[in-house]
């Protein structure tokens, strides 16, 4: 934490659910998309203990939404996805990376099919839209790509399913992961997904009308009371015990999907063509030079690593840890390194430099296990 | 101020200058192009005070460079930019509008040509980078579109000239606005404008290498010991005095050049072609339905508005406020509203929503005059 508050402006918008946020016990932000993000309530260890025993309310409103609209909406959401979504089914979410040319990631959004001449990017901290709205002026198709008044309010946690049954009905609890579909609310249809940026289960409710915020917020609110319900964010320790990366600090434009391990979600056998494709199935080709890796940290307890620490091996620089955080239920200090191919395997030690002092680390694949 | 510190990860950058940013005095930070900036010091009121009567050193790494460089940099330049960049030559900066087709307004950045086959765009708070990339990806254009390692550092204020004067020799008082030369530093060539954004004069100086970011401040922070010389940055205040349009407060997507007032900016009767020039003919033609206003808003003292504030004309909706603080010199509330252009005249007095209360305000021309 930086310690210094954030100086609020309309370049800096706050969400349909802020007033709720802050007088919910929030104790920092951070900001993504142009957007205020809650990134604690109570501490990082406490919402992320609360986050795998009870239920969570984040307002992640800075998950905008792109949406590609018209006739040439799929044939531009091909193109962009290196998962292939040319027969992407309205009512399902499809995780995937989007790639450049060279294969460098510029996001990695869930791909919603609204409908057959809709789509929306859910969108991880980078300005996708003015990327799909370049390819498609450029190439001159007839989609118009804009940003709708979506804000996506998550309920994460094990206790999450009995809230959403309890104020949308039992049918909520039938979908699928990463499926979504459409309930009532006062009169409203609200869409619903099974999905949520934490390992703990849960739902996104993608609110389409930023007024009726706080009425979505209060009404969660007032069912979530007997599930010991908090407000909370996406947790650092949480999802780095995941393995869940995070755009912007694990992955970039540096970086390719494979490089991130995200090989299951790249299509490079499809026929279709896609943004990036070449340069992904030229590096399947002559393998990887770095890739990302887990590890384990040694010694005392971390604070969240805020920018990238040095590995070396032999006192070679080898790469750099990415995100590291201490998990108090594990009792080791977790992390994301981003390393030269040739050092990473299960067991090896390397040296990291993290505040000037070198530690010993011990890389491991995600998502981690418990300490035996 | 929203009181609540910021996140600090890696996703959110830090700058070359940040550990000297925050020892001197920082009291609030914001977010810009993914990395942090200050956003005030002692007070909004004597940063303001002070910039007008000495010197401030500003970090303002968050204006980064998207560079176009090869065979058709110039051409993706000329393409981009509202103002006629063909006959753009090195060693000068040229303030632009950046449009989508429909000419609503991407960003609004100060283009520099380095070199015949070398363009930087200097960024206001969005991804320029991906919009140049897409169409430059999808026309098959031989340019290669980056982020170099380049951080601003601006020298601001009316003792600017003499604090430079000093450190790099009489040579840059030569300095023309917006023209930029290379000046000797410890063996390294930096470039250096005469440019900043404040109405108060100075510099800013390109670092080309974020390892040297101490060094250059120490320096710089040495010498301006003399002159009074404190760490500042971009003034709410100060700006807003001068009618200094931010984008993504004051300007959108939704607004077009003209709309902003840009209209010097947008050279509509080039020969050249660029993204939204049809449409900002179009506009020129039927004539506009809203514009950028100033206004004064009368009563008690306002805190800095941190989300629109709708104005009202006879009960009727009419626009809203972009921007507003109080300005000690003009002792007035100052503020930027995009109204509908039938209610934009001078003298005019409207509604305003301010908190929730009502507030007459008289429009006025800017930069703001202040009073008889």
């Amino acid at each position: 934490m930086s310690g210094f508050p954030v100086f609020a402006s309309r370049r800096v918008r706050a969400t349909p659910f802020t007033p709720r946020v802050e007088a919910a016990g929030l104790s920092s932000y951070t900001v993504y998309n142009h957007m205020l993000l809650a990134a604690s309530f109570t501490s990082l260890e406490e919402d992320c203990a609360h986050l795998k025993r009870a239920v969570q309310i984040w307002d992640v409103s800075v998950e905008r939404q792109v949406q590609l609209k018209g006739p040439d909406a799929r044939k531009l959401a091909v193109l962009m996805s290196a998962r292939d979504l040319s027969k992407a089914v309205p009512g399902k979410g499809y995780y995937t990376p989007i790639c450049q040319a060279d294969g460098g990631m510029l996001n990695d959004p869930i791909a919603l099919c609204i409908a057959e001449d809709t789509f929306w990017f859910s969108i991880a901290d980078s300005d996708m839209l003015l990327w799909a709205a370049g390819l498609a002026h450029a190439y001159g198709m007839d989609v118009e790509v804009s940003e709708p008044d979506v804000s996506p309010l998550a309920i994460q946690g094990p206790l999450a399913e009995k809230v959403l049954a309890e104020i949308f009905g039992d049918a909520v609890t039938a979908l699928k992961f990463f499926a979504f579909d459409y309930f009532d609310w006062r009169g409203h249809k609200l869409m619903i997904a099974r999905s949520g940026w934490s390992k703990q289960g849960g739902f996104e409710i993608y609110l389409h009308d930023s007024t009726l915020g706080l009425q979505l917020w209060d009404d969660i609110w007032e069912v979530g009371r007997a599930y010991d319900m908090r407000a909370g964010c996406p947790n650092l320790i949480e999802r780095i015990e995941g393995g869940l990366l995070s755009y912007g600090n694990d992955m970039s434009r540096e970086d390719t999907p494979l490089e991130c391990g995200l090989d299951k979600f790249c299509s490079l056998d499809s026929e279709n063509d896609f943004i990036g494709k070449k340069a992904l199935l030229t590096q399947r080709e002559t393998g990887l030079r770095k890739q990302i890796t887990g590890l384990i940290i040694e010694g005392e307890k971390i604070a969240p690593i805020t920018k990238i620490a040095p590995c070396f091996q032999g006192g070679q620089n080898c790469g750099f840890v990415t995100s590291a955080v201490f998990s108090p239920d594990f009792d080791l200090n977790l992390g994301l390194a981003m390393l030269a191919s040739e050092q990473v395997e299960d067991g090896r030690i390397i040296d990291v430099e993290i505040d000037g002092k070198m530690r010993n680390a011990r890389l491991t694949s995600m998502p981690f296990k418990p300490k035996a």
